[in-house]
């Protein structure tokens, strides 16, 4: 492009940055105090930039981009109010461990005292989904915040972390080369030894044993260790409730899930000694009158690995310290398919046909119980393929995860199994995965109700059909016509009502080098 | 409906003293720990519950419903992410000074030390929007913080408060009945008899004079005395630039806009002395290099009244004191039409158009500079109407806004005027004005594109054509079919590009007993 500005300007170090420290990617929705760095991102051409008509499309796509890649997306977003739309997504990009680094364009530093109408207590909001909130306010400490930024994404389990701006220092000239401060690689702590042999200790004796698997150790090396372990003692492999990301399916083994309410998880630990790896101790997801917040009681936890540590190592180190033989790879199973082609869906018949066609390293998003309870219960069946879920329970996180997947893994097919409801937080999706021509197959499943919300509420005796509760809980006066609003967004799209619609029209999106919207109607 | 509840809970009391209180209305979009509150909401049966499908309708439709009626409504929210995803409205609704409570079901007490995926820092989130946060920490302390929380409404210019109510308050029983804390009501802080003396002796000095209006000001009997000021003195009548609600047309005088850029406010301004009666001084909307952030030096300003004083009283005071006759009222104009029916839209004749049609007691919801500008420099000439604008820059303001005005006015037309880019932000809105078949008739000015960034990067010689500044301003790949997104939430919508189809179509709309969107194609 012709170079319209001849000085080397602050935000072209800040592009440079964070281009060496390693973003190649950025999910935008900016505003005016972003156009000096709208400038540079033109004037620098390195780093991709994705335009989404919402910012918790923004947010939520850089934690699927995360989550599929590893690496270190960015975000731009305008200002508190632009940058609070997106703080749902990253929280669940908080309890996924998303390594993110937002940029916030600021007013210049010397408009602020005005409080003008755009101005807001930005740290206040970002703090509680960010790492580090970390204000550059002097040209001269680009390259530092930058570093101290990626580095803040290491803390803990990982997370966000938020750059603000000034509007002067974006448009100041850039101070003389410094050498820059280029962060460490990420790398998850390791785990000691003394860990590993009281791990093998508490296992040595006599009693049950669950090996409960989270964070890293949800992909393939770690559940073939937790697999050895567990076929070793007899003992039985559980993943966390909400990964952030996990492999499952072709000739990997079973592994079963930790149910939701308290009581079904009361009843699934059993007696059970439980070893979390990469998991969280089990807790209640809400609390509940009558039942405990923490589910298994200190004296049956055996911490292998915390929630951002190794467990992949941990595991494979307790695997060889109890001599545990690599386990055989599970016959792979062939799907029956979704039964009578006239019948009318149902939850159970819609995973049956997605087992049956899902490609091989297929990527899916998934949100919402009425579609993810039956697969994470049959993935297993399914070829090989990687499953992401909502981790923090903020709403409206699977259609964006599944547009970052889709640029993550250009090529993956990505299905998106997605409840009705959650969908409408950031069906603005569905325009970017227009634009991009992103291969992602969404299947709405349209209950036309907040179904959990039914659920929680008969288990509180309260009656659906009083005529407020109805109110609340019915997405039914008027139904949402999804297909509508795919076609609005330029999404193809079709509502399909029995097994044989639903098998069609999902031959019809695997194959399509875009994206295809299946509104499945469900009872 | 039938009591499945026998013993009266902390939520009863809640929503009894809420009721007592002044609250009427609830715009909700509940989770799991807000289903007590549901329940009583159901057993209660006084406070109108109304859905919405994303959190930034429901505080933008709180935000709308307060501006026209003066009243407090409620918000129901869902934790730390489900409040933040309603924020950028309380943001704008902070600056309009509407007051609105704000009620978030918490994790029990006694289960927030777990760390549960929902958990995250509330206060942190709610305090930049919000007079006050308050969290219920006990049954026995419902009415002492339901009163605190309205009070808090009243504080400096008005605003949210945010009450924080956990599970296990809102489901124990209720502590005996107390004597209810009834809040006060409110009123406007009066303006003392020495300011007026002042404001009245610095206009008596030689020099030119203008008056801008701002808060409750921008009523009739606000603009009639400042009418009475500036025919006795001479002087120009302004208005702050985004009011949140101000009174226009049939008789009443022309009130100029202040203008948005900082050239063309010092140009505006001149070199007259400007007396703030409701109003902000004039400061820059963003900061410029080279441009001071305050508009109007400080030995030209007069302070009748801060935003939040009783404006009206100062005025008519000030009045007094000049011995400033009452104004004649203006004759009013019968605009001209839209022009040649086989033309192609333009801002300006879609301006014109409504300006014939628009009937008396409208309310008018405006956001985006495309029709807002005209409509603002043109109102005079149309039927005595009020207009809501955009007063904090957070964008998706507008069809909320116009959802509140809806329900607090619905003996009214309501018409919302619509930048297209911002309509993005919450057009779930759509589903909550055809569920509660609301009277609004929506023109969405498409012209596809982020036109205020294309016209600030055209002020600072960045060239629009460059790929990567395209792919970020403008909404052409593919363009959004608004047609399609209003059946897809089952509102009838119709596209125009010509003056005579958007005069049917606007005919039409107005004469529903519901919703109808008209997507306005501009160039």
């Amino acid at each position: 492009m012709e170079n319209a500005v001849t000085t080397r300007l602050g935000a072209d170090l800040l592009l440079d940055s964070l281009y060496q420290a390693g973003a190649r990617i950025c999910f935008a929705n900016p505003g005016t105090t972003e156009l000096g760095l709208v400038s540079a991102l033109a004037r620098d051409g390195r780093i991709r930039c994705v335009l989404s008509l919402f910012e918790g499309v923004c947010t939520g796509a850089a934690d699927g981009y995360a989550r599929v890649s590893g690496e270190v997306p960015l975000t731009l977003l305008h200002l508190g109010p632009g940058f609070a739309n997106g703080i749902a997504n990253l929280h669940n990009a908080r309890r996924a461990g998303s390594r993110i680094v937002n940029l916030i364009g600021d007013h210049a530093t010397w408009h602020l005292a005005y409080d003008a109408p755009l101005t807001s207590d930005i740290r206040s909001l970002a703090a509680p989904v960010s790492r580090a909130v970390i204000t550059i306010d002097r040209p001269q400490a680009i390259d530092a915040c930058v570093a101290q930024a990626f580095a803040a994404t290491n803390l803990e389990e990982g997370g966000a972390a938020t750059l603000v701006i000034p509007t002067d220092v974006v448009d100041a000239p850039a101070p003389d080369a410094v050498q820059p401060v280029l962060p460490a690689p990420y790398r998850p702590t390791s785990v000691s030894e003394a860990i590993v042999d009281d791990a093998a200790r508490a296992l040595s004796k006599a009693g049950e044993s669950i090996v409960l698997l989270g964070g890293n150790a949800l992909t393939e090396r770690g559940i073939r260790a937790g697999q050895a372990i567990c076929t070793h003692l007899g003992a039985r492999l559980l993943m966390e409730p909400y990964p952030a990301i996990v492999t499952l399916g072709g000739d990997l083994p079973v592994v079963e899930r930790q149910a939701y309410f308290p009581d079904d998880v009361i009843a699934q630990m059993g007696a059970a000694r439980v070893v979390l790896a990469g998991a969280r101790m089990p807790i209640s997801y809400f609390g509940y009158e009558g039942w405990p917040s923490q589910l298994v009681p200190d004296e049956r936890l055996v911490r292998l690995a915390e929630p951002g540590e190794d467990a992949v190592a941990a595991l494979e180190a307790l695997a060889a310290r109890l001599k545990a033989a690599p386990a055989a790879a599970r016959s792979t199973e062939t799907p029956g398919g979704s039964g009578h082609s006239e019948a009318a869906l149902t939850p159970a018949s819609v995973v049956e046909e997605v087992l049956v066609q899902l490609p091989q390293d297929a990527i899916i998003s998934l949100e919402g119980s009425t579609l993810g309870g039956p697969w994470l219960r049959n993935a297993h069946r399914a070829r090989r393929h990687r499953v992401m879920t909502n981790t923090g329970g903020a709403i409206g996180q699977g259609l964006p995860c599944a547009v970052g997947a889709a640029l993550a893994a250009p090529e993956a097919r990505i299905v998106s199994l997605q409840s009705d409801g959650s969908a409408q937080y950031t069906l603005q999706s569905l325009w970017t995965m227009a634009r991009e021509g992103l291969k992602v197959t969404i299947i709405v499943a349209a209950n036309h109700r907040y179904a959990i919300l039914q659920t929680e509420l008969t288990r509180a005796a309260v009656p659906l059909d009083d005529a407020v509760v109805a109110s609340l809980t019915k997405l039914d006066k008027p139904r949402v016509d999804w297909v509508a609003l795919a076609q609005g967004y330029g999404v193809e799209a079709r509502r399909v009502a029995t097994n044989g619609e639903l098998a069609a029209a999902l031959e019809h999106g695997l194959a399509l080098d875009g994206p295809l919207l299946i509104q499945a109607e469900l009872p």
